[in-house]
């Protein structure tokens, strides 16, 4: 495990975030915007997708790839769907916007889509189809990323982690929350097990050859070099456990958020100038929204979703097991667990909190 | 491999499933629609959900689980959504209209969804989202299915196989279609593995302790005694290579295909009578379309997913490996070759088709 500092309050993390990027020249609400859904990704234990990355977002404004006050425009509209432009701006507050206007769409009409292009990394997939969960809707997002899976088959890392959330309204259970990346895992724990010097299991990454290796160091060192292999998709390597799938599901993604609205799609994101120099990265999201009483009375679906999650939960055991999960309980009871008790950054994190408040001349009071 | 019989012609295929149908009182639409379905698979190379299942949907509407002449009919509709009670009905013919529904809401609208319950087995769910592709829409379908599959960390299937196809048109290059269970391997697979008296790669299927096993016999054995295991969900169990990812796509597909419109979920498919005979299945399945100009003028992501399908199939190959596949290309280029040279049935199935013929009096002349 990583060396764990001070343990502060969403609330005043939140405030410090907002700060940051009001000092970085965002508005007042796309700031807000964008803050919490990075404090609610540390919230629910998805502490990579959270002020972790802080510092890249500051960069990003600094360098001009992501732009503080962007034009962000919709190119596109009918009664059910829209595609935004996102200008370059930061991609937490137009997918905001975005996922606001499918629910509205969705309200009207049963269902609403929203996809953007020309956005950046919008933190966590599911804080944006969490938010049809209180509107009674079915919430889907889903978005490109940097590249860093390999296509069954292929030596090369093509397409991103592309992760798909979906959030399911239920009745006295917590929702059905499903975030998952469509590589089997993602480059983070790479990191981990390279810190601690452990063997990858095979069936996660492969070698410059594109063979599935054990070596952590050498994968996280060809992604520099661009030295070939990378993340595998769900699956692993290969047909003999159905990577094809893991690949197939990386695609849909890689489809409906950057080839709909027109981003940038498989290695074209992210791209630079002939110097070398990064341009804006060109990502593209997607989101939905289902009405439930589009298709049946709300409150049966609800009762329904009720019994669904509990009859997962009381399935026997497989032996050595201690539980069925659903997807979102942990993360819900990681975010009681943390409202209540705070938020613990690494000693890493930390650091660049408190460098990021010296180089803006802002107070660190966390 | 299985034994193989005659070579026959989809046109010959066809009219004799139809024939068949009819005969089972079925009405000529739905008999075509339904033979329709079944021919595809097998003109795809998909033999598992082709005419080999024809005796099912025979005995099926002999007992009376399935109806030719169902009471079917529209139970919800807005705008752009529409859920089907089938009344126990054939599934393919009320899929089809149900995906026709869903196309016609997205004509008008820019995207539709439709949901059925009270449904039966529908045969190959890319034949649905299939179905978007001359109408420059993107197609999607989903269905619940017989009980099989184990969730992470439990001991008992407690869900199907439950696929997910996407349908995505291209310009020049053949579209790209995603047909794929949510399991790991689908259980014909097992017993191919049984025939053949090869071991399981740890990973496929877990036995009645829900620890994953080699032996096809006995997970084969352990589903016709309910005695617990089975199929393992995309990612194997555990944790390790992230199961709980492919568990969750199959949860989706549950919740769109049948909490969504109201039908059997979980166990409760094919449920029995006090004495332990069958009633009607009361599956679910789910169907959506997006228009494609309801994003962007269709002209330009066409020609981008012709750049997306070349970049990844000109991408460099892994060690050992012959060729980048993008999802379709095996079922297109083997209805090319069936569709010129026939379709091989294997003995077994032959022998079902005119043991068909005979016990309905009709003329088998493939």
């Amino acid at each position: 495990m990583a060396e764990i500092g001070s343990t502060v309050r969403a609330k005043e993390l939140l405030a410090f975030c907002v700060r940051v990027f009001e000092e970085m020249g965002v508005s007042s609400e796309d700031a807000r915007i964008t803050a919490d859904v990075l404090v609610q990704a540390n919230l629910r234990g998805i502490d990579s997708h959270g002020v972790a990355r802080l510092a890249r977002y500051v960069n990003g404004l600094r360098d001009g790839v992501m732009l503080a006050r962007p034009e962000e425009e919709i190119v596109v509209e009918t009664p059910t769907t829209v595609t935004f432009d996102a200008g370059a701006g930061l991609g937490q507050p137009v997918s905001h916007r975005a996922m606001r206007k499918a629910i509205e769409k969705a309200r009207e009409y049963g269902c609403g889509f929203a996809t953007v292009r020309n956005s950046n990394h919008y933190g966590i997939a599911g804080y944006y189809a969490m938010m049809a969960l209180e509107q009674d809707m079915i919430g889907i997002s889903t978005t490109n990323a940097a590249v860093l899976v390999v296509p069954t088959f292929g030596r090369d890392a093509m397409y991103g982690t592309n992760p798909i959330a979906l959030a399911v309204p239920a009745g006295e259970e917590r929702p059905f929350v499903m975030d998952m990346a469509t590589s089997t895992v993602p480059r983070g724990k790479l990191e981990v097990y390279h810190r601690q010097e452990k063997s990858l299991p095979l069936g996660w990454a492969t070698d410059e050859r594109g063979v599935p290796t054990s070596d952590a160091a050498q994968v996280l060192d060809n992604f520099v070099k661009r030295a070939g292999g990378g993340l595998l998709p769900l699956g692993g390597a290969g047909e003999e456990f159905s990577g094809y799938k893991g690949y197939g599901m990386g695609l849909l993604v890689e489809i409906l958020s950057a080839v709909l609205p027109g981003a940038a799609y498989l290695t074209s994101v992210y791209p630079k100038d002939s110097d070398g120099q990064p341009l804006p990265a060109d990502l593209g999201h997607f989101f939905g929204a289902w009405r439930l009483d589009a298709f049946r009375p709300a409150e049966g679906f609800k009762a329904d979703m009720d019994k669904f999650i509990r009859e997962l939960k009381g399935g026997n055991l497989a032996e050595g097991a201690t539980r069925i999960y659903v997807h979102g309980e942990k993360e819900f009871e990681m975010a009681d667990q943390r409202g209540e008790h705070g938020i613990p950054l690494e000693t890493k994190v930390e650091a660049s909190l408190k460098q990021i408040a010296a180089d803006l001349n802002i107070q660190y009071d966390l």
